[in-house]
């Protein structure tokens, strides 16, 4: 059975939508995602970036994003055919490592935790694919990295792209 | 360069010493490490198993284990022709997770913590050898695996065996 590895913010964890909403509440401004295109948050508004950093310092900042749309009922089909492991990035915010595992045992009750995995660097994974949004994990990544497309990543190139989660249903079960 | 994969408890972190003797207090017992050759404290007393396992729910727990001997050493000699992971099955134990994080921090400070890896199964590993004292995970592990004696296992074979630091630093730098 092939294996797919899945990452959490921006991909099944609805992260800059919470993001961008505390920063417009504070700041009182209107950003939107189109305004993120190709950047981030804290680059575009560099002069409050201590504070849009800290937003993640909230142990409770990764309990209650939104789920991305499709995603629980793509992983459940796909997890017939294929080993899923939930592979991300916690150790850059370790502050989050109760709330991201509280989050995944309640949204995808199906995976089990032996497939949870809380890493820095990606290399690390052994898996056939990487669905992730960010493409510097594809690098030391030895099996194919799939990119999935978040306002930040728009620009990138060179890599398999998916523009959400019926996509991916499209390309592993098509 | 070459990865090493190294577990926590019983290779890094002295977890049995910790849990044996909280037993000892609150029974009122002596058992010793020989006592637990080739077996798991819980499975010679059946009786206080819940006791036992649920030690290790104290959040508290993983935080002040004393480091084996020779791991520090031997590790930060390692790590400068070998690159370095240290991954634990703590998904098994989600409440040790802030535990373990700070745990490492504190005294293996010359470790990056983009490579502590938090998993549950270790078939994700992606490395050239690993370092664990539980046979299970090196069923589906590619890389080899390197027993590190505990009590446990003292009676499994098939594996390379290494009895303590002193004998991974002949094994990896001979």
């Amino acid at each position: 059975m092939k294996r797919i590895a899945i990452d959490m913010d921006e991909v099944i964890a609805n992260f800059h939508k919470k993001h961008i909403n505390l920063y417009n509440v504070e700041y009182n401004e209107n950003l939107t995602e189109d305004d993120l295109s190709g950047t981030r948050l804290w680059e575009i508004r560099p002069n409050d970036a201590d504070d849009i950093l800290g937003y993640v310092d909230d142990p409770a900042f990764f309990r209650d994003l939104e789920v991305m749309k499709g995603s629980q009922e793509v992983i459940r089909e796909l997890s017939k055919s294929f080993e899923i492991f939930i592979t991300t990035a916690a150790m850059e915010h370790p502050n989050s490592f109760t709330a991201k595992y509280e989050w995944l045992k309640e949204h995808f009750p199906f995976l089990s935790e032996m497939h949870f995995v809380f890493c820095g660097n990606k290399s690390i994974i052994h898996a056939d694919y990487l669905i992730d949004d960010s493409p510097r994990h594809f690098k030391d990544f030895k099996g194919e990295g799939i990119l999935f497309s978040a306002p930040h990543n728009k620009y990138e190139t060179g890599y398999v792209r998916v523009e959400n989660w019926e996509e991916v249903r499209e390309y592993f079960l098509k």
